[in-house]
Formats: C-alpha cells, sequence, structure tokens
C-alpha cells in the first residue's frame, strides 16, 4: 500500500474545519526545531470537510460522524502511521470507540491541552471557548478538574454567543472578524474570573497569533498544544514557533462575512 | 483501502519543503469560495520531507527523488484522487515519467504559473526566482517563451545568491529574514528589466505575503497559482485569497538563522 521510503509516521484526521487543519499543520511545521526539510516528521494529512456536523450529532444524539472518522483512522492506519492527531476538539466525543479501533496511538487533545496549561501555571479557573458538542461532550471538564485546575464558567449568554460567531466567521474565512470575537468573548472570561482561557476549538487556534492584549489571561491554543505533543511523541525537537501567521486587516471584504454571521446568528 | 464517504479528490505531494506545502494547503483553503467545511475539496497532503534534494539530484544528474516521488504518486492513486498538485517547483523536472504512470492528473506547476502571469499581462520579460535545480531542468523557460514572454536574466551573480539564500532561511524557518532576501533579489530583477518576477519555488511564496512594496513589478506566487488551478480543475470556486499570513519581525531568532545561512552560503 506504500513504499517505505515515504510512510508517514504522523497521520493528521484534517478538514474539520480545513483552515483549523492548515494552521494545525503550519504550527507543526513552524514547532519543529529543524533547518532543513529531511528533520521534520513525515506526515499525511486526510482532510475531510464533508464529514458531518460534529456539534449538531452531539446535540442531537447521533453518531453521524463516527462512521466516516473511523474510516480516516483505518486509511491512517493502513498508511501506517506511529500515531494519529485529531485537530478538531469537537471529534474527540468519538475518541475512545477511535481508539480502540487503532492500532496508532490517537493523541488526545485534552490531555496535550492540559499538558500545555500546565506549562503556564499550576492551578487556577479555566474557561473553555468551545463548541456547544465540546461542552455538552464533557470531556474537558473532568480532565481540567482532574489536572487540580477549576472551571470557569461566564455566566452571560453572551459568552457562547460570541465564542459560536467565531467559530462560524473562521469557518466562513472572516479572521479578523473571528478575532474580534474571540477577543469579546476573552474579556467576559477575565470578567467572570478566569485565569486561563482554553481556546477548545481549533477554529479558534487560528485567531490566536492575531489576538491583542489579553490583559495578563492566559490563551491556550489547543492546535499549538496537540502540535507540541505530536512531536514530542514521536521524538523531533520542540521550539517556540517563531513567527506564526497574523492576518492583516483588509478593507471590503470581511463586512461582507460579518453580516453572513449576522444573518445566521 | 479507503472509503468512499472520505475519498480525497485533490492529492497533494508535501514536505518540499514542509513551510511550503504548509502555505500551499493554507492558499488553497483561503482562495476557495467558502462559509462551510464541506465547500471545501477534500484532500490528502502526503508530506515526504525525507525525499532527497531535488537541487542536488539535478544537478548532479542523477535520479534519487524519482523512485520515492513515484511512490508518492501510486499512493495518492491507491487513494482514489482526481488530480495531484506537487506544491514544489524541482520536483516537476520529473514531470513527464511521474505523469506517465499516474491514472489522476498531475497538475503541472509551470502551466498553472504562465495561466496565473497571463492573469496580470499579456507580455513582457519574466525574471525566474527559482532554484538552480529548477532553472537546469529547463521546464519553465521554454513555457514562458512558447506563451510569450521573454525571459529576463539577471547578470548580476548576486541575484541567485540572494534566490539561493531566500530559499534556505525559508527551509530554516526564518521568514523574515527569507523576505529581506527576496526583496534583494526582486529589487535586481527590476534593474535588470524585469517586468514580472516569478517566485518560481514555493519555499519563496511562503514569504509572498510579507514582502515590502514591489515598485510596480508583478510578483507571481507559484504556489498560489498551482492552488488555483487545482480549485478550478476540481470545480471549486475560487476567490481571492483574503488575508494571507504574514509573519510578524520578532527580535532575536532571525538574526540567529542569518548567521546559519551566512556560515552556509
Amino acid at each position: 500500500m506504500i513504499d517505505d521510503a515515504i510512510r508517514p509516521q504522523l497521520g493528521i484526521i484534517g478538514g474539520l474545519g480545513p483552515l483549523a487543519s492548515a494552521d494545525f499543520y503550519y504550527k507543526l511545521t513552524r514547532m519543529t526545531e529543524a533547518l532543513r526539510d529531511d528533520e521534520h516528521v513525515p506526515s499525511v494529512i486526510l482532510s475531510v470537510p464533508q464529514l458531518p456536523d460534529r456539534t449538531e450529532a452531539i446535540l442531537g444524539n447521533h453518531d453521524g460522524p463516527l462512521a466516516p472518522l473511523q474510516a480516516a483512522v483505518a486509511t491512517l492506519n493502513a498508511l501506517g502511521v506511529a500515531c494519529i492527531a485529531m485537530p478538531c476538539n469537537t471529534a474527540h466525543h468519538w475518541y475512545d470507540r477511535l481508539a480502540a479501533d487503532s492500532r496508532a496511538e490517537i493523541i488526545h487533545i485534552g490531555e496535550a491541552v492540559v499538558a500545555e496549561i500546565r506549562r503556564s501555571l499550576d492551578r487556577g479557573r479555566v474557561a473553555n471557548l468551545a463548541t456547544r458538542g465540546t461542552l455538552v461532550s464533557g470531556f474537558y471538564q473532568h480532565r481540567i478538574l482532574e489536572a487540580g485546575f477549576d472551571l470557569c464558567l461566564p455566566p452571560d449568554a453572551e459568552f457562547q454567543e460570541r465564542v459560536d460567531s467565531a467559530i462560524m466567521l473562521v469557518k466562513a474565512g472572516s479572521i479578523v472578524q473571528a478575532a474580534a470575537e474571540t477577543e469579546r468573548a476573552l474579556h467576559l472570561a477575565q470578567m467572570a474570573g478566569a485565569d486561563v482561557a482554553l481556546l477548545g476549538c481549533t477554529e479558534l487556534s487560528v485567531v490566536a497569533a492575531s489576538l491583542g492584549d489579553t490583559n495578563g489571561l492566559v490563551v491556550i491554543d489547543s492546535n499549538a498544544a496537540l502540535a507540541r505533543v505530536s512531536l514530542q511523541r514521536l521524538g523531533y525537537p520542540v521550539q517556540e514557533a517563531r513567527g506564526l501567521p497574523t492576518v492583516p486587516r483588509l478593507r471590503g471584504s470581511d463586512r461582507l462575512s460579518w453580516r453572513v454571521a449576522q444573518q445566521a446568528s
């Protein structure tokens, strides 16, 4: 099925969404301490953007995304990968059933995130900027509590509305507006007493490098956390990413997408 | 081998280098006119950074990269892709032999680039910022001439030295310094009479969005050209990329890599 000379070590289930997985691949590359091509991890990204919506499935209590996710895991195993990364938090709702069928280790983004939080502080209150699907699934809550942190749940309904809007804006390609929405959600989290804001949806990782000053709030990027652990697990030296991409403000285009977001929300 | 529900349409041979293919994937996504995940092309990126150096092979007159490239093409065909994109100009030296063995169409980056130049102007002098391997291979020269453009070959040896340095700096992760080197090469190209500067190495595509004012010189990004044609070939609506990533200047880290570049050049 695949020649040993080109066998990937890391399999990536991408396209959930596409910009989030492009961000993951970019960060994986930028965080590898390497001067030459051949010092980078050989990998394969299977981008499956037609997968049924994960949050809709969780809120609707069905498993539509499971079968195609299992198919992706099977394909990556057939390609001989040693580890699998899934740069989509919500899809980790089905982690246990995916891991049960995989010879390759599937790196859990929740464990990567807890390790990432611990790089910054030992205790404190964590607010999770995530899809409603991830929140209902609950795989973050118990991991955060088990690690000795407290949960911060901003009481204002606007918090989740801003998060949902930011996620949708990234999917629609409007990164600048998504960053502004994320900043508003971060502000509400800090007002509610958060010490840490977890960008617990990889769409929000896309805007991480474009955020303004966060006023001392520790912001954790789940894509960067997953990239770091992926490299560590496979024995590649990790560096802090030197210069992650930011997207400059453009005139015109973002106003259009903002209207789209307003209509859809 | 792969379930129909997740079958990719576009196969991408990546890792040549890794940052160049991350840039391609980012641009492919940003250039897709889409508001939702499922409006994006399903794809697979096989990243093979351990491939033997393409320029060394061409200058040394051997075909070391051919067998692993053929293996990558075979794997992508086995995954059922309709088209293959190879975001590495130099690797197109082996295009004919790769295409001969591929059921899937391999989109030639040279043809994508000529179409991209024509979007800006009908005639003029084109300087190619490319690896010495690509220049020796010669697949660009005849395509540019056949399309009715003239070649501009900056006589100053510094031109190619700046290009080589910029490419190596991107591979070493120093995008800011690579942009400065690219700007110097662009200046030399314009001094030599170029109307168009082709970033004919996808490492230079990585710096395209970070370049300063090019003083009227038309700059063609081979990754963007390949992304555009890939989407068109598969019937996806294309938009101008709204906000491509730029990398902000960082203190400290780039000076180190600059020394590395100086030692190696």
